[in-house]
């Protein structure tokens, strides 16, 4: 529509601000899914994608189908090639972005991976790698729930649990790369085993696998439950499972979640007394049961840790639920364009 | 001596320099004892006092007992006023140090005491108050086994089990300046009860008392030690008497450091895995034992932390010993002083 106040205003090109670049294209590898997303500056998703990762999983057919995925999502925003900073890529694992290299990932069982050359033709630029540990602590410290205060813990509670530090505002990794582990301190020193050699790790008891096995366990030993008929099938039950059965009520799922929110619980309190941070952000798939493992989660955090530090450390979900490491590949493009 | 060539120089007077502000007069109140000390700049400690705290402990039996205490030092060390920058008290709990105010003090079981006031007349200026916990890291930082690293955990093991964050090379506090508080952390679920409130903290686990529990319960049950004779009697077991019962060679004596190796060590590989500081610094009385739990503290360090960041943090005794809560209130002072 045309105002003859519009007509009074200086000619301007509408593509004009819309060529500069604001765009991030942005890819996440996890264990069982890939995802990417084309994200604003202002953490806006113009576009997402999410599939199962091709079954094979070796490190050519995953690219590929990144690459394919990639493509698709280019064409589907429609908005042209210079209007993109980059190219991020998140993945469990240890990368060097310098040259584009996946060193090591367990859940991908990928070594030495060259991922930067291959995901390098889709925008005719390397891509910058990160891990998706510190992708998911970066989305919130951009656009989730870490934006407003000074020190926060980042949680992904999915098939596996990853945790960073941010203190003082920045990404605190240790003296190794590897600061805020929290899937790998012990919960109970008796506990099943883990992959890591350990036993009794957070990850095994409340990690998406743990609240499977766990309902698995119960059904085999006569537990009455919704997930009965998965059981007896060939087909495994998955935590996405588990939290649907609760939705309708399921007293075993439901039972499931509680238990699992005492073991977090108690990992969260070993947290606040050791780092206390301001606040304590849970996301990824798991964490959408947060309603159903919310109150024991509290109940034993009171209980393990003091008033002080607990009442001076927040425990809230995430925002960006499983969006938070493909909000912070976006970040890490943007910051990476501000510095060159 | 004097020669030819000292007559050529210009006169000095010996005693000019030594006129200067240089030392630090320094206490520390315990949970059991009181100790004193003056401190040079570099870290030498000219005289030492250490005495049982008054049975009483009142907040004034104390205070006059400390007075006594420093006052008996300044005469001992025979230095002028006005070598002194001045002095420095280090306190079981949460102090004010602007207003001279103990604030707070579980072990000692005082509220709002003014400690300042009267503590002030001694070298007729404000004392300096520092939590006795940040003090002995303070004091690993300036003279101890925390000089030389970017971030260190420092522990103190005691009648209670304290411990701070030095994070690139500054005191880390958290939310409410209480971060570090290792002692809190749940080693064993279900274990012993502890004055928090929670169970199975590492402070019922591995401080003196646990240490002497152990010994008393395992020699009621009938164990066989050379600490039998004291449970027979009206006497209690002190922790120090299960490390002199170990170094000479008694089997009961070797079994609970051993225990109490691992529930440490589960406790440092949670500290690892979260917080992956550069070095662990282990201080305090019952750190004089570590010959005695030193393997089996590594051992459940290997089971419990990963290689990567496991092999990047270093744990080491302590250099300073019980000395390093009066080293870190002698470089307290000293900061003062730098700073006004």
């Amino acid at each position: 529509m045309t105002t003859p106040l519009d007509q009074d205003l200086p000619v301007q090109e509408p593509d004009e601000t819309d060529k500069q670049p604001h765009l991030a294209l942005c890819v996440e590898i996890g264990g069982s899914h890939v995802s990417a997303a084309v994200v604003t500056l202002d953490g806006d998703f113009l576009s997402t994608r999410d599939e199962p990762l091709d079954s094979e999983c070796s490190p050519s057919s995953t690219i590929q189908q990144v690459q394919t995925l990639l493509k698709s999502l280019f064409v589907d925003v429609a908005s042209p090639l210079e209007t993109y900073c980059g190219l991020a890529v998140s993945l469990p694992g240890t990368v060097r972005s310098k040259d584009g290299m996946c060193l090591f990932s367990h859940i991908l069982q990928w070594e030495d991976v060259q991922v930067g050359e291959p995901l390098g033709q889709v925008l005719g630029q390397a891509p910058l790698l990160v891990n998706n540990v510190h992708a998911a602590g970066l989305g919130e410290l951009h656009f989730g729930a870490g934006k407003d205060v000074d020190s926060f813990a980042s949680i992904t509670l999915g098939s596996g649990i990853g945790g960073s530090l941010f203190l003082g505002g920045r990404l605190y990794t240790g003296n190794s790369d590897s600061a805020g582990e929290i899937g790998h301190i012990t919960v109970d020193p008796d506990g099943p085993e883990c992959s890591c050699g350990s036993q009794g790790c957070l990850e095994t008891m409340a990690a998406g696998p743990a609240i499977a096995r766990m309902a698995e366990e119960s059904i085999k030993v006569g537990a009455q439950s919704l997930l009965s008929t998965l059981v007896s099938g060939d087909q495994r039950v998955s935590a996405e499972q588990v939290y649907r059965a609760a939705l309708e009520g399921d007293a075993l799922a439901i039972k499931i979640w509680e238990k699992m929110g005492r073991d977090l619980g108690l990992a969260l309190a070993t947290l606040i007394t050791l780092v206390n941070p301001a606040r304590i952000i849970l996301g990824g798939g798991v964490a959408q049961a947060f309603t159903f493992f919310e109150t024991t989660l509290r109940e034993e955090v009171r209980k393990r840790a003091r008033v002080v530090p607990r009442d001076f450390t927040e425990i809230v979900p995430s925002p960006l639920g499983t969006r938070a490491g493909l909000a912070g590949a976006a970040a890490s493009c943007f910051q990476n364009t501000l510095r060159n």
